[in-house]
């Protein structure tokens, strides 16, 4: 089964200790897409300008990813610019250009709107929910925010969170929007206003998966060398929405495999510039990634004393 | 077998978002003491003055806790007064008066030279290296340090780390004495010095084991209410440390099994003001959380697609 995705679709310029990149491929669609196509095909909706180098999108094309809700429209391209210090744990922004992006009104194609995996990717409020009204009936609805639509749009992203299934966000939004410090209760603030599962990701410090009934935590893979940040979260979805529509279960332990076929994509995602390593990367280097994940964690609660 | 603790016995004044304690038992060796008699004899070597409420100790002492070591000097107790902020991630010290702790010297006791798991509780290195020099022949030597030492001992410091089996220290600390950002490579910085094994704590964000061949992680359990954190990274070295003792096991997967005793340790001390929680739980608790860890990890890695 193919997943939607309704996202950005941008050009990035990223300094970090280790390098610069000048106007590569960023934003959420760009970086979802990359990854889910790992395990499924993929829709992807977004807006670009007429300056985009239409070329670069090619491999993800060639990976399985429909472009056909890619609209082009007259302006400039969303460009972000940004920088990482020393520690990288988080990005300064340098200059963001909106462009065509700050008009986007997401146009379902007729083919893609029986999807039955749908990613509404960190983008307003009001444009995920009006996506949800040209969709039919999806399997499984996710979101992402941020902490601008939740000063900004804080009733429109409470609309939303009653029509999703799973919404995915960071610690700090996720105190944002419960104005809760402590996570566990974040997570059943949210839990209590419509998503069956809430996934809170902690970048370096690994991601949480809550349901009313379990919990799951998966840590951040020990990297010896990260390179950029960037894209990390919208990778992680990526994999785990790619994975969930590859294999149709929605059983609990799926979707914990799931998490972790997630980080994996967001080990490897961070290893290079904007979508580099998702593309390099083989489905045999994801199946062994995973189990170095279970590596990570395991330990024998039979051995006594 | 029995472990060996030498560190500090304090007394604490803590406040908290959630309330207020004053001069409750703190103190290094008095949370090690307190995880560690879970699993095993525990021998504390300190030192207090002659105002400490030596009553207060009777439950360490009724739990295995042998205070032979435990030396009263003429002059004040070591107390530490400190606050947490609602985020409850870092204690803000409102004062330390070291008292007699600034003339510590300990003296293993002949009864205790013949330990064979040792842990040197943050202290001075040149303390922690006298210590070593006193007793025999131990099966593992384990050490604590913090900030103050790095800067102000660190040949000292680096002398130790060549005579010790283990460190624990948290992210910060070991990001400050490698001058590495990345964790990898600050443990494998450490463990070029001298120590086979690194534990990094990463106190709400859990806990990494290093060894030349292997990372193991143990997250922090997802309590929903943490009310104290004063202690935990001690409480997890002695639940660490009680259980090898206990089970005289030093292979990769016992220490695996102790990193999360050690966690779930961690875990009990915050539910209360001082070491409340760790004398109220009972080894059938810790075993529970033990179990839980597991869930909050397990994924099934031969799910497939």
């Amino acid at each position: 089964m193919s997943v939607l995705v309704v996202g950005s679709v941008a050009l990035d310029s990223v300094e970090t200790p280790f390098g610069k990149a000048d106007e590569v491929l960023g934003g959420s669609a760009n970086y979802f897409a990359a990854s889910a196509s790992h395990q499924t095909a993929v829709q992807l909706v977004g807006v670009v300008g007429s300056d985009y180098p239409m070329d670069k999108l090619e491999p993800l094309r060639a990976r399985g990813v429909d472009l056909a809700g890619l609209e082009r429209a007259e302006g400039e391209s969303f460009r972000w610019r940004g920088r990482y210090r020393h520690d990288l744990n988080s990005a300064e922004t340098l200059e963001t250009r909106l462009g065509v992006f700050s008009h986007f009104k997401p146009k379902i194609p007729t083919q893609f709107k029986s999807a039955e995996y749908v990613f509404l990717a960190n983008i307003d409020p009001r444009l995920q929910i009006d996506v949800l009204s040209q969709v039919e009936r999806p399997k499984l609805v996710a979101c992402d925010t941020m902490n601008f639509w939740i000063e900004s749009r804080r009733p429109d992203l409470l609309t939303l969170l009653g029509k999703v299934d799973l919404i995915t966000l960071n610690d700090a939004e996720a105190r944002q929007l419960t104005e809760q410090a402590n996570l566990v209760q974040a997570a059943r603030w949210i839990l209590e206003r419509g998503p069956k599962t809430v996934l809170i990701k902690k970048g370096e410090h690994g991601a949480f998966m809550f349901t009313k009934d379990s919990v799951f935590f998966a840590p951040a893979y020990p990297l010896e060398s990260v390179f950029d940040p960037t894209g990390a979260g919208d990778s992680f979805a990526g994999g785990f929405m790619g994975w969930l529509a590859r294999t149709g279960d929605l059983s609990e332990a799926n979707m914990r495999r799931a998490v972790v076929v997630g980080s994996a994509m967001g080990s490897f995602v961070v290893e290079g510039f904007s979508i580099k390593r998702l593309l390099e990367v083989s489905r045999e280097d994801i199946e062994n990634r995973v189990q170095d994940f279970h590596q990570l964690v395991a330990f024998d609660r039979a051995l006594g004393a």
